[in-house]
């Protein structure tokens, strides 16, 4: 595997840094941004927390206006910030901002033309962490949160794999995506129209069937324009009471679904997971 | 003055709005957005501090990506900050990105065609605090920042003013534009050939002939690609000493001109104004 680094700045003692690599299971370049706390300078490895991102984003929405340096420095957390599907001219994409490039869902597309190139699930889950643990100072403790599109991901890769990550968390989770417009169009596309096969990739039926737990939380603002409709906390939270999962949900007054919420609270989920990565 | 409301995100506590409103300076209409922090709630008038961005920017880019929320919600300080320039299809622009649209330079522009709405200073300095001062549960405390032109643009209108603002300061301020690229350029289409007019938007000029002083602090990054052609903050610091201007002048090693420069030393500004604005 071969890694290009395309960009280097210093933030707060530590190195963000943007990659492209040839990805396999996309089949495409993909690029992704790190950010290496100055513990690595020590000759520390250094546990990984991975962010997913939300419809329309790349690796640069989350490590430029989160804020997540600051605490991530302290904390001693590496954070990796994969793309949110497949790119290029050779990669399939729909007009609407909810699907293709830029709303890979983080499933495995089984439906043509999806199925050429969009393994964001395998991706997220297997090459990437893959390419990470082989390429910088870091530990193969993981953990992994996200925001809307990305806090759906994070929630079920966290599901269906408890044994790869010591925590979950998200944003403004899309928490029921069978059940949404968001959802619907994006598994019709990718999964076809068995809704069978949507199941697994939903987090309110995960967590309602889990067995086996790892820590997780999420946070929502009350005034997110997506609430009623796409998001569904409440779904989530039934579920959670349903199997018995230590959700941890958070709702916040007057907050939207903007990265100044995430910004606002994103310290408290570096800190959640900063606990059970060293724990 | 009529004043319209664009956006309301909250933020940590606080409230981040943009605003667009017809300026008679520029003659346009013009966006600027504001911090205000949870302190406003209890009916204070809270101090402001003004952000000049750098080139290419508007009212968002410091908003986004600084992670000045946090500790403006903390100390009570409310933040304002314009766009870089006069905007829109009638107004006057450049094929670079360095002059004309996103680089007015914080000047009044006495040449054709720039004269007909780039009044950048007139704006900053008058028109906006006074709009600013009788639309929002501010005081009449002011200090002043920026960054790169926006750098310059704090440093000439603090020491050009010194009696409207208490404190100001800069990250990788364009320090000598008489003698650099930017500043020749953009000078010569807004100011005309005749150096002249050209020193006093020179903050080496004005602090080597300084005779009153307000706080002032600059914080460069070592490894900024524009440091030795564009920003020659040694100039400011020979103009420092000359006059016994008391310059807090830092550099960092390691860091460069983009936001997460910005975004790692954005705290140690804020409390440095804050000593000032509320002591």
């Amino acid at each position: 595997m071969t890694i290009e680094n395309i960009s280097i700045n210093k933030s707060f003692g530590g190195w963000h840094k943007q990659y492209s690599h040839h990805s396999e299971t996309l089949n495409c370049n993909m690029r992704f941004a790190i950010f290496l706390p100055p513990q690595v300078s020590n000759g520390e490895k250094v546990p990984v927390l991975y962010w997913l991102s939300g419809l329309t984003c790349t690796d640069e929405n989350f490590m430029q206006k989160a804020g997540a340096h600051r605490v991530a420095a302290e904390l001693g957390i590496a954070i990796v910030a994969p793309d949110t599907s497949p790119r290029g001219e050779g990669v399939a994409d729909d007009e609407g901002y909810d699907l293709g490039q830029g709303a890979g869902f983080y499933v495995n597309a089984t439906q043509a033309p999806w199925n050429r190139h969009y393994h964001m699930y395998d991706y997220v889950v297997h090459e990437l962490p893959k390419l990470i643990e082989s390429t910088f100072p870091v530990s193969d403790k993981r953990s992994i949160a996200g925001h809307s599109m990305g806090g759906h991901g994070a929630l079920t890769i966290g599901m269906l794999n408890p044994q790869r990550y010591r925590a979950m968390s998200a944003f403004s989770p899309i928490s029921n995506p069978v059940n949404c417009p968001w959802g619907q169009k994006a598994f019709t596309a990718y999964l076809g129209k068995d809704t069978d096969s949507w199941r697994s990739h939903d987090a309110s039926e995960l967590m309602r069937q889990a067995t086996q737990f790892i820590p997780v939380k999420v946070d929502q603002g009350e005034s997110d324009d997506f609430l009623a409709e796409q998001l569904k906390p409440e779904t989530l939270e039934a579920a959670a009471k349903a199997s018995g999962y230590p959700l941890e949900l958070t709702l916040h007054e007057g907050y939207d679904h903007s990265y100044y919420f995430i910004a606002g609270f994103i310290e408290d989920h570096l800190r959640f997971h900063a606990r059970h990565l060293n724990g």
